[in-house]
């Protein structure tokens, strides 16, 4: 409610809870859109607190500390998932305008809330079984022989990046990975290996209105569980599957109600089917790439979201971005990030670099690069130094040998 | 110098004079890199003091002020041209990084001196001659007479966008103008009035390392010494005419010492010629197409130039694009801003938004819009569809009589 002289100007006011690097980026789009975002951060050095005037101090599981945020906003809204939903509940039932609802959220917070609610809704899904309590642990063999092949064993709440997450090569190994979950007092959801060919995201934007808006469908590579590269749009991807993801993704936003950004992560099956893997309801590691490569970026699109604007354009504004996120190396490099970008600039003068402001340490996702190619051949050779590029600013190598004084 | 747990990081920190939307949009930009930027605002509400945490608030015409924001900053540069460049050398004496340095920023402001230094490095200008003090009005007869035409009145120090300039349609009204400049202790700066085809703008960077960079050359428009409306490239403009412009541009800020961004404002004569009109040193208006059509914007070229970075890709990430300032009506609407962004939104999902946070005052720059194309021949629609947008986002009104419920 900050104007200079002259009329003074009422510009909208976004909570969001979380100061991560979603928040910062989400700040870099508020500015534009002339709205004040004000975060609601652990720490007075969380990348979005490093860059905002308007933070907030406190924990996401204080319920006055989430009262404090959402005082005088228009809509408090989410970096991560990690919310107590009866927190929300309460802040509701006080009058707050929560984007996503709790009751949305919720699927992205239960994976098995989320999988038997889209079982319900007929959306296709890996086979799976839900596994409460410890004295059920004889389900884990009863679905390992329905199945007859590997199986995984997921946490059901509070995984991320691969947490949470066992691969099971047999029933022994799954019943010991579903007794730990549940020994610390989290269910458990197991569910079948899929055979796929890849993993896909389909992206989308809701709001309140109704209005739905779907990105191009991507494909996303991880390595250890956590997302280093994603490819937009997903190579060769045949048409009619591209336009299934995306129904299928506005379709999970309107049944769920969501509002704001939608991440439907997929499974393309090697038998060419698609399986939802998971729900983010947020901006999402799987749509940096619109940064730079979208006419509107995820970003800006969520602010529109759950403000109830009307929706971006989600073209692209190339044939083809690659994004590749930049993970903290298990040493860190004598070289400062500083130092090592001044080095990447002068190799790739074209590297999109999006830096998050925090420290670094090993695996820790501390930035992301884009690449833009004018031309869909071009996609090999943007991997290639997308990779390089993300591999330098983490670990100070180049992993072709480059020598720039050689 | 913050961090979150981890190896902590040692981020670059830019101090920029001037908290204008320059500053705000640089601010979006250091963000991205990693960077912090600390702004010297006038006041709390300024449109970058607004979205940033580091700010200063002062004077930009107090060395106590300037030395705030200077201190533990990597570097110290503008948001306007408007300090005092003895102060400046001040700052320099006691060790400040200031980019541009002084002797650079002196010819963008002071027109005078900088007609004679181009004039002296052999760089196409407009006929001129230059009157210091009021005994000296003669000298404006003897210039009318040896150029024989109408002639422009410019004030040497302190206008922009349009103020300080007078046209003088004959000598009584040149000396009348002259007088009132003069009569107020500006020196004035008297030139032949060009016939020309239209105004052209050369944007490039220069960095202390020597490595310069140029955009593709910009077609501008200008209402009422306003600038309302860039065109990115300049439509149909000769190769050989572009190439000119980007090699004098990049060659004067080698020439000047420029450091960071230089915006050479020209004309295209009526027979073909280029003329230098103006200089800035600092992001400027004929570079806000860039946030949206190049692959680096202008103010993250700023940033890299004046931290001695290598400079990034100055390409175009599409086949064109049109920027269109939003100037205050001469009555506010009733309509809010928001509001306004919501119908805009609604029927042009297109349009690139940029708001600065400012109060609405008549002709006032409160915002700018880009319309991005992906063929040449969209140059007439995209300038259509961008002043409606801007005059829509300013006024109120649709231009063309649209009626979204009609």
């Amino acid at each position: 409610m900050i104007g200079v002289p002259g009329t003074p100007i009422a510009a909208p006011l976004v909570a969001m809870v979380g100061g991560g690097q979603l928040a910062r980026m989400t700040h870099q789009a508020a500015i534009a859109l002339g709205q004040t975002l004000r975060v609601l951060a652990a720490a007075p050095d969380d990348p979005a607190a490093q860059v905002s005037p308007d933070v907030v101090v406190g924990s996401h599981t204080n319920l006055d500390d989430l009262r404090r945020v959402a005082l005088g906003a228009d809509v408090v809204t989410f970096d991560h998932e990690h919310v107590p939903n009866e927190l929300l509940e309460k802040l509701v039932a006080e009058g707050v305008n929560v984007a996503p609802p709790p009751q949305a959220l919720v699927h992205a917070q239960d994976k098995l809330v989320m999988r038997e609610r889209l079982a319900a809704l007929d959306a296709p899904v890996p086979r799976f079984a839900g596994v409460s309590r410890l004295d059920e642990l004889d389900r884990v063999d009863a679905f390992a022989g329905r199945v007859g092949g590997p199986i995984v064993v997921k946490a059901v709440r509070g995984g991320y990046d691969g947490r949470g997450v066992r691969m099971a090569r047999d029933v022994a190994q799954a019943r010991e990975a579903a007794d730990k979950f549940l020994a610390s007092g989290v269910p458990v959801l197991v569910e079948e290996r899929v055979e796929m060919r890849r993993e896909l995201a389909a992206l989308v934007a809701r709001s309140p209105f109704g209005q739905g808006a779907a990105w191009p469908v991507v494909q996303t590579v991880q390595r250890d569980g956590i997302c280093v590269e994603v490819i937009a749009p997903a190579p060769g991807l045949d048409d009619d599957v591209g336009a299934e993801a995306q129904q299928l993704a506005l379709r999970l936003a309107a049944e769920l109600g969501v509002v704001g950004v939608l991440a439907v992560e997929l499974f393309e099956t090697t038998d060419g089917r698609l399986l939802v893997n998971e729900l983010a309801m947020r901006p999402h590691n799987s749509g940096h790439w619109t940064m730079d490569g979208a006419r509107t970026s995820q970003f800006e699109q969520h602010l529109r979201a759950v403000l109830d604007y009307p929706l971006g354009d989600t073209g692209a504004t190339v044939p083809v971005t690659v994004m590749a996120n930049v993970l903290g190396a298990p040493r860190t490099p004598t070289m400062t990030v500083d130092e090592r970008l001044h080095h990447l600039f002068a190799r790739m003068p074209e590297a999109r670099v999006h830096l998050y402001g925090k420290g670094e340490r090993p695996g820790r996702k501390i930035g992301h690069v884009n690449f833009l190619g004018s031309d869909d051949a071009e996609v090999a050779n943007l991997r290639e130094r997308a990779a390089l590029a993300a591999h330098w600013l983490s670990h100070g190598q180049w992993t072709d040998g480059w020598e720039p004084h050689g």
